[in-house]
């Protein structure tokens, strides 16, 4: 049986194109780019015109972009590089944020720094009067993510960034799950730091970027050889970083006409989910078109999942990274969810191959699976 | 013209079968380790399986592996790792470490801790009196390489963590130069943490091991989601990860009959460089046998790499990773090496795909080419 695979920001296959530009890397082409030699010489050049792509994409200078190991540890990067240069103060972000911008955030406190969060409302849109509020205190460093990786909810980091610079902060954003699917633009953001992701872009994994500002200053974090200008030292992960430079490209040659199509497959999904009795989470705020996040009253999210995978469908629930847990998702009892109701979450995530037929199976599908769940559960309630 | 590549310690090809067991999860087993469905399911299972290769190579558990993204990561997140949980007191690393160690123990010092760096012979042979001296002052953390990315030579690791445990210390090992080269057996070297790297293997880029023992503890340096146990956050590059476990089974399976054959080139190389007024540097030393450096007194290293190149040989002139700076190589200069004569370092380091008339050639365009410098160098003399 074939799988739907229906969980696109967890991660993204390679596209064919992203592959190709890839596989010279993979063989003949394998120098290091800190070699003197031939080889190196064509690696470093390789990592250079990718440089140069993933700039061009999010409207950067190409001496903006640090090349790291994904999304995870731009992040890190961001927080811990920018906080260890700061004078110790508050660090604010919402309470939305990926694990990889809290956990960092969350352990500055033992240097001293103060977390704080800024609440989110119901449909998960950081609350930016609370930000302000929180902007009294002295505050060095502010990061509010662009496009939740559960909901898809986008955020107005712009505002954010705005407010932020006039408390005098340093702004950074996570735009791992935005990228591709909406505009991102690093100069009209206004924000001091960016981060970015390969594996989400239909790029390889094991790659990602942090776009800097040259006017703030940072700490390497990983430190040895002068790569990356002394940023993030480590042999370049030259094919990775070559196929991250095509996704970028594909990814903005792409993006409408993705979106207008994928667009219409989420409103199908959450159509036949209405029709279900499910609730949409975030339906209310601005979107990622590809994401639907919904729960079904009474049936577990993990219980469907499974259901949906031996019938084929691939689909999460909660965050990927913390599905091992059967916590609630943070993010849902960030917005006022109920635990009861966020344990039901479950998560579409549509991409490029995506099909009509697949989207209206899902759904059928779907129906059969709820039934049978709440035909048990009515047996066990007895 | 086709190139000869002879930096093996810069980096390797891909062999065929790592390339090949990779390929399926750069396309259709794409899915994230941390999905519960199908596609998550498969990859967890290919990364555990990987890490069961690693493990069994290096005589260690699985659960003892931590994946990063290459050696230069390991090397941090076991000096910064261990050393924030140990009370500050005195680093110890030998004056040839690589920078991905001596960068982070030198970083280290603004927390209060005190590097120390202990003596090599002329021959690059950790000093043990130097190190039992360094001792007799309370240290937290020694780190030792257990092969010279340069010259090739190995230390005598076991000996010195016996030395550091028995003042107390842990104990880190860089084995990225070594694995695959000689026998690297975690427990027989009696450290606590050892350093691994896939591409220096023959395998990919991107992706790196943490070997621990699991008495000890480390304060992870990318925090996130709950991956590696905790210890190091990010979606798992699940390709280069598979590539690395199978070049560890290669590089186990092929070692023998590769050091072999490859030691009967590198001779030849140094009778070749020695009839033609060469300087050896480590050669009294036990070393890798595929690692030869040599200077030719007077003729600069970065002119001879340059003419090689153009006459189709790919050498290095000191580490890769300093190949952009013109400062002799530290390495040669804690060895006693004249400035001047350290100036003029040529590395070659020979694998898998080379011949013996390759090296032939070699050694006849050496003669050309260094003919060409030094008549250039006599006229610029007058
Ligand atoms: C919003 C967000 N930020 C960061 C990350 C981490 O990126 P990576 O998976 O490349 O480590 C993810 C995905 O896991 C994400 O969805
Ligand atoms: C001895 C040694 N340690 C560490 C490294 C760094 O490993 P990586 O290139 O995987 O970052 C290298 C190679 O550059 C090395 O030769």
């Amino acid at each position: 049986m074939s799988q739907a695979y229906f969980d696109h920001n967890a991660t993204t296959p390679l596209d064919d194109a992203v592959l190709a530009a890839m596989m010279p890397y993979l063989q003949d082409r394998f120098g290091n780019p800190s070699s003197r030699h031939g080889f190196g010489r064509g690696a470093r050049q390789a990592v250079e015109e990718a440089r140069e792509k993933v700039a061009a994409t999010v409207g950067a200078h190409p001496s903006q972009v640090i090349f790291v190991s994904g999304g995870t540890e731009a992040n890190n990067l961001a927080i811990r590089g920018m906080a260890a240069v700061l004078p110790v103060s508050q660090i604010v972000h919402s309470g939305i944020e990926h694990p990889s911008v809290a956990k960092p955030c969350r352990d500055l406190q033992q240097q001293g720094w103060k977390p704080r969060t800024v609440a989110v409302d119901r449909d998960g849109r950081c609350d930016m009067n609370d930000l302000a509020q929180s902007l009294r205190e002295s505050t060095g460093l502010v990061s509010v993510m662009l496009a939740n990786n559960e909901t898809g909810v986008i955020q107005d980091v712009a505002a954010v960034a705005q407010s932020a610079r006039a408390a005098g902060a340093w702004v950074h954003t996570d735009a791992v799950q935005a990228l591709g699917k909406i505009e991102v633009d690093f100069a009209s953001l206004g924000v001091h730091a960016m981060s970015l992701s390969g594996h989400k872009i239909y790029g390889p994994k094991g790659v990602g970027a942090l776009v800097m500002d040259k006017r703030v200053e940072l700490l390497p974090q990983i430190s040895g050889g002068g790569h990356e200008k002394g940023l993030r030292a480590g042999t370049e992960n030259v094919p990775a970083i070559v196929g991250f430079g095509v996704a970028c490209e594909l990814a903005v040659n792409r993006m409408l006409q993705d979106a207008e199509r994928i667009g219409a497959l989420r409103t199908e999904v959450e159509r036949g989910v209405a029709a279900l009795g499910g609730v949409v989470f975030g339906g209310a705020a601005p979107r990622l078109v590809n994401t639907s996040y919904f729960a079904f009253p009474g049936v577990e999210g993990e219980t469907l999942l499974m259901a949906l995978d031996r019938a084929g469908f691939a689909v999460a629930s909660g965050s990927a990274c913390s599905s091992g847990s059967t916590e609630p998702s943070a993010v849902l009892l960030a917005m006022g969810v109920a635990a009861e109701l966020a344990k039901g979450a479950v998560r579409v995530s549509l991409g490029r191959a995506n099909t009509r037929q697949q989207v209206q199976e899902f759904i059928a599908v779907l129906q059969v699976e709820l039934g049978r769940l709440r035909s048990m559960l009515s047996v066990e309630l007895v």
